[in-house]
């Protein structure tokens, strides 16, 4: 784009990670003419519309046999899913908001799904998925992360032992990387 | 209150989970009279103002050897925990418009630290306070969890690996529960 | 409050709604020097903290016989009301956000809560509470609006025939002009 | 979209509304493998981009001889009008902020027209455009929603009998169901 | 579109700036049936989407010596540049929350750089871009000024002296009207 | 407080900006063990709730002769400075959700008036009180420059020649360091 003399950077050009899959560049980090380095929004502009689609999940750990128990029969299990879905689909829509250097996007469907994993850990998982010129793994990685805090708000009360074990990607599609999955032996919890 | 016939649900008197500390008692959940359970926010009116404080952390953990370069000399060490800073900064502050059931607190101060654990871990610490009605426990796990997103965001080019290992509350301070630590034994990481 | 020669506007002295009660004054509007009026945020800087209570209703209509079917056994009463539930509880925590004149209040309470009034009408009403310099009407009102939109984006695929009937205030508490109760034979629906 | 695996809730497809205009389907409801109910946002990924609009009013309802009074000559019209039409195009534009399974849209243009319907009853109305995958229908009850709200805002220091009397739903073009339009019978107010 | 007896306002048709540069038209008012004019935002449904971008520049004056201190060496450049950077990446992001009548859009790109100008002047540059139906000009100009907020923030305490001397537009590119830059004898500062 | 080892950065305890008046220290920077220097938020726990105030000014400037006719009789004078008015106290009152390192408070008043100073120049003044623990400069600040930009975003059809003159404090009142006020000689514009 000739931004001529008003170019407001002089800056290296953007590296575009899907280029260089597992590189070590750091797409949102670019050095400027004096050495010294600073954030950076990737300029997605000349990148295609793509179908992309992510999916993350996070953990949330209970002390021994209170799980059970918030899960059990006629218990409070709906009103904590309920709430904590909400609170993911929302934030997951807006995770340009909240994460700096993310692009605005316009998802077509952020879904947000629960799964007792035994030993007392609690699976949120959120799945995300729009046709852009980016990725949509932070937008799955923020909705994870906001409904487990919402579960933990909404748990905490019966112990503080409770705690979030582990907000990570699973699984993208769309874009030049393609498809990507976590390998089973990556999984925690 | 007296809200007489105008009073909306005809529930059971919210448990303050301060009364019973420890107890299993969940302070977001009511149950009405159709014996239906549903989410609520805990009415704090009563309560007084006191000083409160908390300190929560979260761990980004890096495949072998990354993490050191990210951190080294020139690097964009700078840049990653700045862009994250801010990001945790904002996330704490707006943490009633992201979990449902928290309350609009005027912060006095959101703090975010981060320290190299070795190991390939990068923790980041956000401690908050206000002088209010209710604890801000909340507003620090917020600002750790966008904190190591944001991390998370601007460093997920350089390795699919990368991924939070934990989300938890280190400490508070105030309120009738007064302080709480988490003993060194239950640290994640 | 001294401003001196730096007084952004010269106009009349705020008129204080609570100081004339029923009263035909405007306290968003004032009148400038030269007679045209531009809308006002009310200062309430010399008013008292003090506790505040706010309950307002929206009811939602449905064709006739749908709404049953909405509320039987395991059907999706649950979802719909937990959904707009926690929009309105959010929606009444950032009306200073909504709607432009109103102060940004911390609230102590949104407690939202829904009744079957028969006649396929489903009543959606919000209670609201702070201790605090002006009324929380319009937390209450905002809470209850939006809820009930959300209870309208969630069941308006079954029918177009659904509306929202009234969006009103039922009562308040506080402030100089104390408690107010809408009579029975002010009821609409 | 092969999700495989990492499926996040093995639920039955979305229903899409447009496919069964007037059914009783319940596109915002899912049904989980254990036969309990669940919201979800509708994934629009599969639809064609298409124009849509949509038209909704509010109307607020004033006590014998207050509107006259408010929308006379040199009086408030102009601010609460202008006031209000603000607020409405706002909230329309953040409505996947409020109403928690919209999808963000980028909207082509809000517009929102005030009208003295006599009988002291002032209609508010929301026009909302895009080209998108989904309708613009809860934008535009969201814009008229909220201009009501600070129209009552504005002017309930005058009276507290004003009311918003209905928020309904007037007419939307576009998508696979095309254009609808209330029946004049069918008019509230 | 035909909105038929549904049109809620009966106004003159927009005027696109874009058909009359530097026409006295203002294509964010419209004029009423009985004369008034009221705000307005424009229909951008029938343009056509093409890349856009466009520059602003916000300068920030230093009383004598002060902005030498601060940019030197191991002085607090660093924080206060970056974290400036990221309140203008996310204020352009959030430009149609903030300024009524703008369009919400997906940006490509935010880019914001800083230049020491001499004469204790620190100039904030603003990039921005999209491929959308309008242009992006007033999201630079918001990024560029919040930008320059958060450097009179962080840098206040140390002079009272210190004032933001201009926010301007510099270039656009893009949209019927082509490119524009600003003449050099048209720069301030 | 007393945080013992879960103190999350070690480092030298803030400067208080209003302790020292006009001093070169900057409240918002801090420096690490390691000497490296990092963004902060001012800790305002300790510091006593006093009412406070501040006004700051935004000047537009237009080509000559185009200001006379925006503002002339039955012009759109009205919806302009109206749509302005409420974008400026929308903002001021989210200035801790745009200014990274501002503290969230409870405005008890935003006011926006608008001056032609002659010379094709509009004056934008937003005032701002709250009895708080920090000033409110940065939310008149944020109030004024909001409401500018959208003068901007209003006229900019008529000439690209428009543009933001000044932004500045003018006056501030309350806290340790009391009344200020910007000298005439000190004056922009």
């Amino acid at each position: 784009m000739g931004e001529g003399d008003a170019n407001p950077s002089g800056t290296t050009p953007a590296q575009d990670p899907e280029r260089q899959p597992g590189s070590e560049g750091l797409s949102h980090i670019e050095t400027g003419q004096d050495g010294s380095t600073h954030a950076r929004m990737v300029d997605v502009g000349a990148k295609a519309v793509t179908p992309r689609s992510a999916v993350a999940r996070a953990v949330v750990e209970f002390p021994e046999g209170l799980l059970g128990g918030l899960l059990a029969g006629e218990g409070p299990k709906g009103p904590i899913e309920e709430v904590a879905r909400v609170a993911g689909v929302l934030a997951a829509k807006r995770t340009g908001d909240l994460v700096p250097m993310c692009h605005p996007l316009g998802l077509d469907v952020v879904e947000i799904a629960f799964e007792d994993l035994g030993g007392d850990v609690l699976e949120v998982r959120c799945r995300t998925a729009c046709q852009g010129r980016t990725g949509v793994e932070m937008e799955a990685m923020t909705g994870a992360a906001v409904a487990a805090l919402t579960v933990y708000d909404m748990t905490k009360a019966a112990s503080k032992g409770i705690r979030i074990g582990a907000v990570e990607l699973l699984e993208k599609t769309g874009g030049k990387s393609g498809t990507w999955r976590r390998s089973e032996d990556d999984r925690s919890a």
